[in-house]
């Protein structure tokens, strides 16, 4: 369950609609026995539907015995999962029909799949990140929500004209199996074009192809790593907040998490070498450049130290670069990677990807590390999808080595700043002093932070109301509930039109003032303890 | 490493070529210290080289000190691998130098990789299969090694134009991300193809497509099933011989294996209903229709009989099936799912592929399966690469929603069989004798057996020097080294054309000959022992 979805366009009606999938979460696990639905006011807010709707929704789940509400407490989840086979049909089974093998039905014939589920960690969902998914799937809301470049300057004809070049040049090949390592001219590109943003940064780095993995997007990359080097029980240190799919990923391999401040100058790399040699992580995870979600740059002194702190400890160092080319001002810092190279060391494992850069739908990413990781990621490509689409390999290598990606780059950096300055000005035009954020160097992400006496959950209900989506920063955060998180949010400005932002900056205004006013109105509503969070 | 592979369009020495791989296995630890190289001649041999160029590439490792010569016991590694950080810079640091931000070189720059790599269970490689791969990856040889179909008759025009039609349509959506389920017409679109495969069986099934999830190729369905239900230690029954893939997946998530034998009928459903009580598997691993390797179908009692099992015991059956629209003559008989759902029943997860009906390059596979598992697949989908490319996902929805699947089918079900009779009486005309196939009804593979007093180890060899690649049959086997396997080889007959059959058939007839020739000659040739493999 990623945020319930509603289709004003369907003929089921929205009740049923919303009752349907919460009861699927319920079934699955994600919402424990004794849990807490959200309450009725607040769902029909982050939906915008009448709450009498919601209510039919929670009557219907009551009436099903999934649920109880009780005065006081909210709708409590009062379903056991069961340990015998019954319960975990989903009336699928029931369409079928037998034609020429009807058997008899036996209860036996469908298995206690639940139980059978080996467990996953870190696939839970965050509530308020339920919360945000449930408003930015509304088709009706301006969306800050995103974590996608802008998909009306996708060069989507250029795309179409590649791919037929490269079909009609080596179509039979390209739809055959390739090495699982890549397409040797893309990883031959792409070392080139790592050693050109190298330059940009004063270093001269000759980076080996050999020493490239081509991944299914980044978070492949990062997965394929993941599973080379930990063992469960390892731990990581990491970056908090930091991407949550990169938490997931660790922690989905058995890892521990030791989380490591973030502030404008990237990971407080002070403290990590004073909890590095307590602690032993086996690696370090972290994301230098435009961070997601703060957007802040790890200074060139941090990075290394970083690079010393790795060698002392020998602990490898995992950076994860997506959007380093998206520079809007100022001077270009080396990655984590090229430092190293560039003093003849081999301490990086460095990933990256086409998703921020052109678009996500290709599914290319790539790592460069030292050989002996190269070889095992490979081997394990092998195991988990063999190897990555070719004709969409030779596409990328087309942008590169053409210089189309050059050259749409520089269309981005031209498009995105004007939005960015857009927001931050929308912001301080229609905020009224209850907003501030760190306006980023590049990347895709404005980091802010509302005023201490309101509570970015709250603002999520109140922006729904008003038609406008973000994604509350708590949730980023590794140790929830965090104090340094509650009152943060990450807003995308690459997604939206001009225009959208100009509407989206007025509506969070609105939003926020509606809110301060009723934190003011409240008897000590500033001050007050936070409730324990409910699930949906 | 998958085989040695030459370049002789080089400008690097083959003996240099062949030293640099063998040395990479040697610091990747395939090779353990002790181990034995493949024999000078062997390898030469295997290779089509001078046997001056192995000796060559061997003195090489040994004035490097990787290996050492013995009388009598031939060329044996003797490289302990380090336990400090000394040995594992490739070169490529040494390539990198520094104009801004030289530092002093030191030993601590580099990290011991190798011993920082988590243990990964299954990747390792049969030698025979080594020696296979050395023999198919040369261009002058015949190819019956392949896995796949046949490249010339791929339908790149209809690629290109249904690619530029998805971009015209829809480009930037289908650029952009979609949910880890799959693109919904897709799945809508296999629902309904699985409803008309198993109507050709005669029976009436409506699948759910919301209980169908889009994976990157087969293996990847088959990697997050596995993930899904397999724990640690967990046990797979599984027939033997099978897909080598499927067994290092479900190795690499720390199962044990059950082999169960595979007869002309399929996997020994009787054996496995003895076994099954005693051992208790976590699931059952089948691949009833066409079998990789053997070509076998199971019978429709034996597939009733192991849905009973599976319900009595309550043990999952993951069902592999991408062959078996393959058919070229005889009725079909229903999936394991198709007769599960008939039967209202709910105890198969099903998983297939585009890549033996269209091509692999697409990497579209799919999994059919009770819903708790598709929504756990698609948690693990999340964590290890979000989602699958949409833009080839709308290419597979136009193909089978155009009816273009069905006809390109057609195509391969005149050309493919064409090919398989004609390997056949090939076969019957070279072989002497000395090889017997069990002819299939499907699919792309011809199992053969040699006379018993031949050992397919040498007539890959033999072959070799002949010019002509398959694919040994001991491999495939769970328990090596295989009184069962060891005289049998796959052919692949989808790949090469009427031609090349007709002389790859010559060329291997030849070399069964002159095997048989040699093993008279030798004083108790056919009943010497088997040696200790020797591993390259």
């Amino acid at each position: 369950m990623t945020g319930i979805i509603i289709d004003r366009e369907s003929d089921v009606p929205l009740y049923l609609q919303i009752s349907a999938q919460i009861r699927a979460a319920i079934l699955q696990g994600e919402i424990e026995n004794g849990g807490r639905l959200t309450p009725e006011r607040r769902l029909a807010t982050l939906l915008n539907v009448n709450r009498t709707t919601v209510v039919n929704a929670y009557r219907e789940l009551a009436s099903e015995g999934f649920v109880t509400g009780h005065v006081g407490r909210g709708t409590v989840v009062t379903y056991q999962r069961p340990d015998s086979s019954a319960a975990v049909e989903d009336g699928s089974a029931g369409q079928a029909n037998s034609v020429a093998e009807a058997g008899p039905r036996s209860g036996r014939t469908a298995l206690p799949w639940q139980q059978l589920l080996a467990p996953l960690a870190g696939a839970g969902y965050d509530s308020m990140m339920l919360d945000a998914s449930t408003v930015a799937a509304r088709r009706d809301v301006i969306q800050f929500t995103s974590a996608t470049p802008s998909p009306e300057l996708y060069p989507v004809e250029q795309v179409d004209a590649i791919l037929s070049e490269a079909l009609e040049t080596a179509g039979q090949e390209l739809l055959q199996h390739t090495p699982s390592e890549g397409f040797e001219p893309l990883r031959a590109a792409l070392a080139a074009w790592m050693g050109a943003q190298a330059a940009t940064a004063d270093l001269a780095v000759d980076f080996n192809p050999g020493r490239i993995l081509i991944a299914s997007g980044s978070q492949q990359a990062l997965y394929l790593t993941a599973r080379a080097l930990i063992e469960p029980g390892d731990l990581v240190a990491i970056e908090s907040p930091t991407y949550l799919g990169a938490a997931q990923v660790f922690r989905a391999c058995g890892a521990r998490l030791l989380s490591i401040p973030v502030d404008r100058d990237g990971m407080n790399v002070e403290l990590l070498s004073e909890l590095i040699t307590r602690r032993r992580p086996k690696l370090i995870y972290t994301l230098p450049t435009f961070q997601n979600p703060t957007g802040s740059v790890m200074a060139l002194d941090r990075r290394k130290r970083l690079l010393d702190l790795a060698s002392r400890y020998q602990v490898p160092i995992v950076e994860d670069d997506p959007y380093s080319a998206l520079r809007y001002r100022g001077r270009p810092l080396p990655s984590l990677l090229a430092l190293d190279r560039a003093r003849g060391g081999d301490r990086v494992i460095y990933l990256s990807t086409m998703s921020k850069m052109l678009f996500p739908g290709f599914r290319i990413g790539w790592v460069s590390g030292p050989r002996p990781v190269l070889e095992r990621l490979a081997q394990i490509k092998q195991i988990v999808d063999l190897d990555t689409n070719a004709l969409v390999q030779w596409a990328v290598w087309a942008f590169l080595s053409r210089g189309l990606l050059t050259d749409h780059l520089e269309t981005l950096r031209e498009a995105y700043p004007l939005r960015l300055e857009r927001m931050v000005r929308g912001l301080a035009a229609h905020g009224n002093g209850l907003i501030e954020c760190d306006q980023p160097d590049g990347g895709l992400y404005l980091w802010c932070r509302v005023n201490d006496r309101l509570r970015v959950r709250d603002l999520l209900a109140e922006s729904a109301r008003e038609g406008v989506a973000f994604a509350p920063g708590e949730p980023f955060f590794l140790d929830t509930p965090s104090e340094a998180g509650r009152n943060t949010l990450r807003l995308n400005f690459t997604l939206p039109s001009l225009a959208e932002v100009d509407e989206g900056t007025r509506r969070l205004g609105i939003a926020l003032v509606r809110l301060y006013e009723q934190a003011r109105g409240e008897t000590g509503g500033a001050g007050r303890r936070r409730a324990v969070t409910p699930i949906v």
